[in-house]
């Protein structure tokens, strides 16, 4: 079977948030694959002579700039779009931040924070963190959904049913991703790739950065899924718990409560060795937050987990 | 260095409920090792003879037995007590139930259910479920605490700032735990051991299971943290996601929605090839709940992640 040729979307094909009247950038059938060129999530306002300052002036009308949408022939409501992530192609340059009045512990971190990232394409070098860490390069799409059905414009960061948004760093190279479709051609749109980021991406910015990411677009007609649904071909890269980890928990009966007791104890603890906005943008990257119990009432137990391995000394954590 | 001969405590040194009134059944000096004796979390009311009814008849004043207390020669409030994990030894028994009230969904599944588990105590044999899984052993305790300094007795199902029921499945052999002392010599003590267990236990039981723990005690003056802290020593057993994972998402303003979201969304997942009962039974025992993100306001995402490699078919899933 002769494969059609793959087809490039370029990041000039760009939308702020998400609107079903936003009109098609590319047609395609399903069965066909597409390269899409997604801008970073600061919209390039973030580059290598930016400072801390920076992160308190970035104009939130162009966070998460999308790449699309792409119309499929014959989606209809109902459907799923399956998205098989086929691979990256990164920037090289990325950058992790705290921006005031955003991220977990918003309130406990009110000065803007930069750090910047150049790093290997290859993906082979580990990403380094101020001489404190080495994160392992693993590349996700932070923002990918379907317009929703109620009309637009909708703001791009809480992500949806549709999905969006939702920072779900196991849609990487390999994974299928099932998207409910609540309007004619599912009008699926990309952005906010990022290179790293722990489960929760807790200050609100995991290792942001530009790059060309491959899908393939299939139908399965009227497999809607109520919510995303996705599947992984492998493990995680990087076999990061091969040193152990060390964990905090928050326990209460307020899983948000629980969860930021959790990464605050998580920065006391690593801010024995460095600095806390350095401790907080670490858990961003790296830290994984786990609902460990949630039924013996009333209180519920999360765990903010760090790998041991991504720490360049490890005997001081 | 002479090491101490390790002292061995038995299951009849067992106590219901926490209160710092309980007389300890040991003193130890920091430093020495105990081998502890822990009856399962039903108390011996469920056995081979158990059948789906006896989760409806359960004596709840029978709950998690804990084997304690140890008193820890010099600890004081205000100190860390540590515990190093060292080694299980099991019963070779053990059992999953949904039980009428209780679980992450207890509205959706009223009525009682009861599997049974007969496993290679070698841990080399993953325990069979139905024909459907295979889970690997992965034994850790389920309750580990320290008194509470407030004048008890208090119930054993909630955990609390001093460890219990925490049901995190790190607290496996190699694992080194840091709980707060509230008491004079910490009273320790330790119940409910598990066969495996996936992040959440979110039908209320993981594979309990008697067993005996052998751990190592030590202080840290001053130490202790505010919530308890853990480290492990090398990766989660199983090597569970070789083949990859299958995940639902729940996404909205509520946190215990969304798990709750995601939890059912698996369990419908899986209803395709199991009866529900079995699919929420193998969530509670080998799925996971993650936060993938907690910062895109109003909505976080929750996902429920169940590993390929446990399926017998895993074509099914």
């Amino acid at each position: 079977m002769i494969q059609p040729p793959i087809r490039t979307l370029h990041s000039c094909d760009c939308h702020f948030g998400w609107d079903k009247a936003v009109a098609p950038a590319m047609i395609v059938a399903p069965g066909e694959r597409v390269t899409i060129a997604c801008r970073d999530a600061g919209d390039g306002q973030v580059n290598g002579d930016s400072t801390h300052d920076t992160m308190a002036t970035l104009d939130p009308g162009r966070a998460n700039p999308l790449t699309g949408p792409i119309h499929v022939d014959g989606a209809r409501p109902g459907d799923a779009l399956i998205i098989t992530i086929e691979d990256f192609s990164p920037s090289g340059f990325g950058w992790t931040g705290l921006i005031p009045g955003f991220g977990l512990l918003a309130d406990q971190f009110p000065d803007p924070r930069l750090q910047l990232w150049n790093y290997d394409t290859s993906g082979r070098t580990p990403l380094a963190f101020n001489g404190i860490a080495e994160i392992p390069f693993a590349p996700f799409i932070g923002t990918i959904g379907t317009a929703p059905a109620t009309p637009g414009p909708h703001d791009v960061i809480p992500p949806r049913r549709v999905g969006g948004n939702m920072d779900i760093r196991d849609l990487r190279t390999g994974t299928v991703l099932y998207l409910p479709v609540e309007v004619e051609g599912a009008l699926l749109s990309i952005g906010d790739t990022h290179a790293a980021q722990g489960d929760g991406e807790v200050c609100g910015t995991a290792i942001e950065s530009g790059m060309e990411v491959r899908i393939k677009l299939e139908l399965a007609r009227g497999g809607a899924p109520r919510f995303p649904r996705y599947a992984t071909s492998g493990p995680r890269p990087g076999d990061l718990e091969r040193s152990g980890v060390v964990a905090t928990t928050g326990i209460g009966p307020d899983l948000m409560t629980a969860c930021r007791d959790a990464v605050a104890d998580m920065i006391d603890h690593l801010s024995r060795s460095i600095a806390a906005e350095d401790a907080y943008m670490l858990c961003s990257v790296a830290a994984d937050l786990r609902i460990s119990e949630i039924v013996d009432a009333p209180n519920w137990v999360v765990s903010c987990v760090i790998p041991r391995s991504i720490f360049v000394d490890r005997a001081s954590v």
